[in-house]
């Protein structure tokens, strides 16, 4: 149930993100000549989103297995999750008009013998799950590129929404 | 038309890969916490699969264009669609119930200069075709990826199914 | 509104192009066993289209970043947009039959430490807002990919159409 607090409504996912020490980062401004969320044919498909910061400040960045363990890669993927809820919300208003996460593609930069993108993109697949549960669950691709100095990684998802 | 075969019902397309010598693998249980294909909105989005075993009985592993001839990268891909086909099966119960293959996303283990991703993805997409006729013409994207020791490729697709 | 000239109608999207000193080219053959694009459940989906020809008549080709500059990058992307709107019209007749650019997937070939992919990405976002205004405005991912002698790009769109 959506509870009323501070003069706004808080959904569903974010009390569960609070209960969970967690906080939607304010929705990124787009790179470029595009925006963060379109609607369309009952679904939302969201912008590729990088991670916010890591404990020491910086933006997690770097190879994954060369800059940055698999630890912090998931860490990462877990930041790059809430700013893609942060577009998401943005765009729909309440984070529990979403019916399904659909799909979720997850590019990892990963050094040149780095295989496990899975594990790393457990940290956003982990947290839709935890606030979704079953309508969390999700299909999704794990791939890696290869970039020095590029962030950790991006993420893009496509939802179902409630119409 | 569907046949009564050892207890249970084969689809036409199962009995086309019978005709073919193939058969489908057992659906890869997800590498992290996710599923295999997610229902909605009239379509299936499966999740990235990655290849079977070769003739070898190992894995196909490596680049294309230095671990992997382009044959093997495009049988590579034919048993990576394979697997495709055995996760859209478990969530539909039936592959007869597909009405379009819409979308093919492959993503190609590549040597550094090597360039024909699109006669590797065609083990993919000639499979397609020969189960599905016109159905299964669909669009699709064949990029480069690389990591050694990486999966030889990694296949998502998308899928209009009828209701 | 469309105009009659030469023996055909101009769509108001193909106006636009002219008056920018812009032209569709003939929709590239696929380089495989696929299709162009695929129209189901009211969106189209484009294949991954690759640039045409720079200036010098050769095909925008190599790294950005090393082989081409940010600006040539940018100019890649907007002659693979033509090429994928050129796919979209042979798909759907008139590219007026738009009702939103949905998505856009564009991967850069990128020199090894090359961060700035969506600045090249833009040449083909701004030339859909252009084209199109507010229902050119798309969700994006834009990725790195690294490959010796490979186009300078691929891009594919999602789009939502009239029905």
């Amino acid at each position: 149930m959506r509870i009323w607090r501070e003069g706004r409504w808080l959904s569903e996912v974010e009390q569960k993100l609070e209960k969970m020490g967690l906080e939607l980062p304010e929705p990124a401004r787009p790179a470029g000549s595009y925006v963060g969320t379109v609607i369309s044919g009952g679904f939302a498909f969201t912008a590729g989103q990088g991670p916010g910061k890591a404990p020491d400040g910086e933006t997690y960045r770097g190879k994954v297995g060369k800059d940055l363990t698999v630890e912090e890669g998931y860490e990462a993927a877990k930041s790059t999750m809430l700013r893609v809820l942060a577009q998401l919300k943005a765009a729909l208003g309440d984070l529990d008009r979403v019916e399904r996460i659909v799909k979720v593609s997850g590019y990892i930069n990963s050094a040149e013998d780095f295989t496990n993108q899975p594990a790393v993109l457990n940290g956003a697949s982990d947290l839709l799950v935890e606030l979704y549960g079953e309508k969390g669950q999700h299909a999704r691709e794990a791939l890696p590129v290869s970039v020095e100095g590029w962030i950790a990684c991006e993420i893009s998802m496509i939802v179902k929404i409630k119409e």
